[in-house]
């Protein structure tokens, strides 16, 4: 998988791309992260990528034409699967728009900035817009960092054990179950005694009942 | 304000904190964030922060014993208004939250990773459990990140215009209506003639309309 990240602050995003599991990925030869800086298609001698909105109101909005010539010039070196926007009124980001992005060949995320991006540039390149909350963030750069970790993590190879993703909570719709380890009493708090019997099937049935009623007095809504 | 973020990879955040927003935020003094490295409470000559699940299964389960040392430290420190483990299965993150968090003096985020922290660790200290969305992520870093820029950007004299905060997607309900810029013709597409018009209250009406438009058509669900 190739991600083009389009954005005027790449440099937010260096440390998450350069730890860990994404990091390993990339090692890996299992991902490609390539960052673009915007502003080296801005326009004109003062290098300006954003302009004051039509219409009045505060904030700036991101031009057309730089983010139309950078989209443009990668579309031109190879097809691209979705041109995603990250911004907070696209569509929510799920476990299963993850899945559903991770077995992609080639995706562009755009990190919108300022006050957002010329609704002419949605209108002519963008194929997916995501939000990954119902909250509002200082661009797009974390909300891309996070939107990548959530597919980068699901391809075939990237984590130790694979079992480790397909038991993760959203995965089969239910939360996890409590989950505990050594030592069995800390301070006065234990471990539930079942976890302690050895008794697989018994502990088996225990960790669905757990997570159900967790499931069910937290998040009812995601049960199918 | 300050936050403490207890973490197994605190190097991940580093890019995000040393950039745009939150530098500044902290540059001037406005908010304080200080990483702690939970190894640094690991136990045993194996510095140990993690192990087996009781009842087994996959993955790593994160101990209590060094959280709760880290936890308690800080908590002989100051008081604290909330203790934050950021997990996917907490309550989802909503701009409401980050308001409300925003006029909070002392709060920590705990970051899980593997698969989680010890049940105990909830029981004993966690105020607080949030998840940014339904998906899951490497570790809660990323999640910290967002959770405190979506907070740190609603301090007074972070970002440089007011205004800019208030009129966001999401604080009155009603998704942002679609921005335009110069020029007002780009390879033919044109912006509203509305917005050209210098009618404010016009553009005023129009702007709240197509925000409601898209509101409706988009996300009916965050109407009051």
């Amino acid at each position: 998988m190739r991600i083009d990240i389009i954005s005027v602050l790449p440099e937010l995003m260096e440390s998450p791309f350069q730890t860990s599991i994404l990091k390993r990925a990339v090692q890996k030869g299992l991902a490609e992260v390539h960052f673009h800086q915007l502003r080296d298609w801005s326009i004109g001698k003062h290098k300006q990528i954003d302009d004051e909105p039509y219409g009045g109101g505060a904030g700036m909005v991101m031009m057309i034409e730089p983010i139309d010539k950078c989209i443009s010039e990668l579309k031109s070196q190879r097809d691209y699967d979705e041109i995603i926007y990250l911004t907070p009124d696209g569509e929510t980001l799920t476990q299963k728009i993850a899945n559903t992005l991770s077995i992609k060949k080639n995706l562009i995320f755009l990190c919108g900035h300022y006050k957002g991006i010329d609704q002419r540039v949605r209108d002519l390149h963008i194929t997916k817009e995501i939000s990954i909350g119902d909250y509002v963030l200082t661009g797009g750069e974390l909300a891309a960092c996070v939107l990548a970790d959530s597919i980068i993590r699901l391809l075939p190879g990237v984590l130790n054990d694979e079992q480790s993703a397909l038991t993760d909570s959203f995965q089969d719709n239910l939360l996890s179950p409590p989950i505990y380890t050594r030592p069995s009493e800390y301070k006065g708090l234990v471990v539930p005694e079942i976890l302690l019997s050895g008794n697989s099937k018994k502990i088996e049935e225990w960790l669905h009942d757990e997570a159900m009623r967790i499931t069910l007095e937290k998040r009812p809504d995601i049960l199918d």
